[in-house]
């Protein structure tokens, strides 16, 4: 059926650890050729782009191909709001922003990706 | 690629706060002519319609084109249940009635909308 | 517009309820000809499969033409984790093994299966 397209939505921090389990799991499955992997943060947790050791975890998939990507108004409102403040040079260079993380989750969906909330 | 459409999918209470972030979100990104946006509440979420608060918010976002819906057969088991009776009469008159929330969330899909889980 | 078709994906033990009320619901509403469901376990969901009162409602629904899977990996790994152990032979005899429950999420969706988080 062609390659296999995905996003990956997480928006709770401690979801993202299934998540990158879940990206793992498929490419180990169904090689890294045969997949358009993308993760999307919003809300919380976007933190995890703070973590070292799931930066690390995040790091090993972008190689193999997954995308990551974080909301700008999710970075902007934790920030505000006091829970974490994350500048946009800071992120890992993997990491692409988009304006609007909400926007992007249904572009992708009609573009043929699947969706999986982890 | 046209109108962008998508379905919220709110089945607990406390995903109400996000959701209707998320709604705010996409409408200031794309503008209002530019999305059809329905938000479906099945499960102990339908509680939210009694929430004077947040049907404050819904009203604001449905004069700007958002649909909100809610499961007939949820209102039904939060009433027998104990957790709250909302009569279909007290909805906010914004609110529409769907008779199995879980139908309308396939048909949805099935007519080209993207599915959002907050 | 044809048969409805969904795939819902449950990798928390407590949205198994849900979900199977979900399911309840979904064909008492359209009528179990009208509809095609599949239920996929991953991740720590899979020790329903375990449960004899889940169990038990779970095959009054595949009586009815619900499929229910469940990811190898996962199984695997609460085992290994020291969760639960399901040997596959003690599964019950209405539920398919999956290699990997990921592929097979996205897979369904390629195939026109809505997706439900329940």
């Amino acid at each position: 059926m062609g390659k296999l397209k995905v996003l990956f939505h997480v928006n709770e921090i401690d979801r993202w650890n299934f998540a990158l389990g879940n990206i793992v799991n498929l490419i180990s499955d169904v090689g890294e050729d045969n997949v358009d992997v993308a993760a999307l943060a919003n809300g919380p947790s976007v933190a995890a782009y703070a973590d070292a050791e799931k930066v690390e975890t995040m790091k090993g998939l972008s190689e193999k191909g997954a995308k990551f990507l974080v909301c700008r108004n999710s970075l902007k409102k934790m920030c505000s709001g006091g829970v974490v403040c994350i500048s946009e040079e800071n992120l890992p260079s993997f990491v692409s922003v988009v304006p609007a993380g909400i926007t992007e989750i249904i572009k992708k969906q009609h573009e043929g990706y699947a969706y999986v909330k982890p």
